[in-house]
Parts: C-alpha cells; sequence; structure tokens
C-alpha cells in the first residue's frame, strides 16, 4: 500500500471521504473522534466471518487493522489511523474494500 | 454438540462455571446480564486473528456464536445463551476452546 500515512486534507475529505459517507452507508463518529464507522449485516456467520476473512488478510497486508465487532450475521466497523490521530487514505482505502467485498454477498 | 439448552443449574454453575472464573480469568458481565467475558492478548493481529479463525469454525460447528470484538492483537469476548437467556453449556464449552486454543500461543 502507498496510502499516505497523514491525515485526510479537507480537499481529500470532498473527494474521497464524502462519497463513502454520501453513497455507500459510512458515517463519522459520533463521539467526535475522527473515525468512520459501518454495520455490514449478512445472511448469516458463516457470510460474516467469510467476509471478515477477506478484510483480514487484505489489513494485515496494508498494516492497517479495523476495529470490529462481529456477533452471529452483523459486524459493525470503525476505522481510523491512530498514528495520525484521524481518518487517513488507508481507511478510505480499507473501507473501499469492505464495500467491494460486501457486493460478493448480495 | 450435545450440550443442554437450558441455563446452568446451581450446581453447574459451581462445578463448571467457577473454575473458569476463579482459575481461568473469566469474568461475569458486570451489567447484570448473565454472560461471561473475557480478553485474550495476543503478540499480533495474524495471532488474534488466526485463534478467532479456529474459534470461529468450532463456534459455527456448535451453532452457538460469541459476541467479539477486535483490535489489532485484542480479542473482547462475551459469551451467553441468547435462547436460554443466559449462562448454558455451550458458553462452558466454547470458553473451554477458546482457552485451549489461546494456550497454543503461549
Amino acid at each position: 500500500m502507498s496510502a499516505k500515512r497523514s491525515k485526510l486534507s479537507e480537499e481529500e475529505r470532498k473527494t474521497k471521504l464524502e462519497p463513502l459517507l454520501n453513497d455507500n452507508k459510512w458515517s463519522l463518529d459520533e463521539s467526535g473522534r475522527d473515525a468512520i464507522k459501518k454495520q455490514f449485516v449478512f445472511k448469516d456467520f458463516n457470510e460474516a466471518f467469510g467476509f471478515m476473512t477477506r478484510v483480514a488478510l487484505k489489513a494485515d497486508r496494508m498494516d492497517h487493522h479495523p476495529e470490529w465487532f462481529n456477533v452471529y450475521n452483523k459486524v459493525n466497523i470503525t476505522l481510523s489511523s491512530h498514528d495520525v490521530n484521524g481518518i487517513s487514505e488507508r481507511d478510505i482505502s480499507l473501507a473501499q474494500f469492505m464495500d467491494q467485498c460486501a457486493q460478493a454477498y448480495k
């Protein structure tokens, strides 16, 4: 991954973050922390954990890991970049990858 | 799995639950819900997700799924049996399996 290790600029928030918020059902963390979150709902645990496994391999390769909670068919994700204390391009990339993975189950 | 689909009896809580609480660092959920929880800490994400994958296969086979949160090397687990609204033998079995899996990383 060549994604920059810095917070998104104002311009990048418009061009990269807003599409996720407006079109892909990601939302900003309401606690005030600069992070995005989304709940993915699958048919069952098999689908949910299949999704998590694809994401885990990608995340470890990116060395950028999600905060995630799972119970049965639901996966609640929070993405933020601890090293820059906010949303970076790595979060955008990982979010896009998750959306793409989840699409396979539609 | 032949574990009974009922809440643990008082006798079973003494013989099956207490060893997990006293010797294996599980604790009762402090919100008042009849559930047990534990944090597992691994070397890195690879170990944590390896553990989660073994547990996922076991859980799906048991048709008894954990509530779990992961970030990087930490996995926070909560176990309870929704269908009986409390701790059952299935939670004990899954907790024991998790302890056994985690042992492999010591």
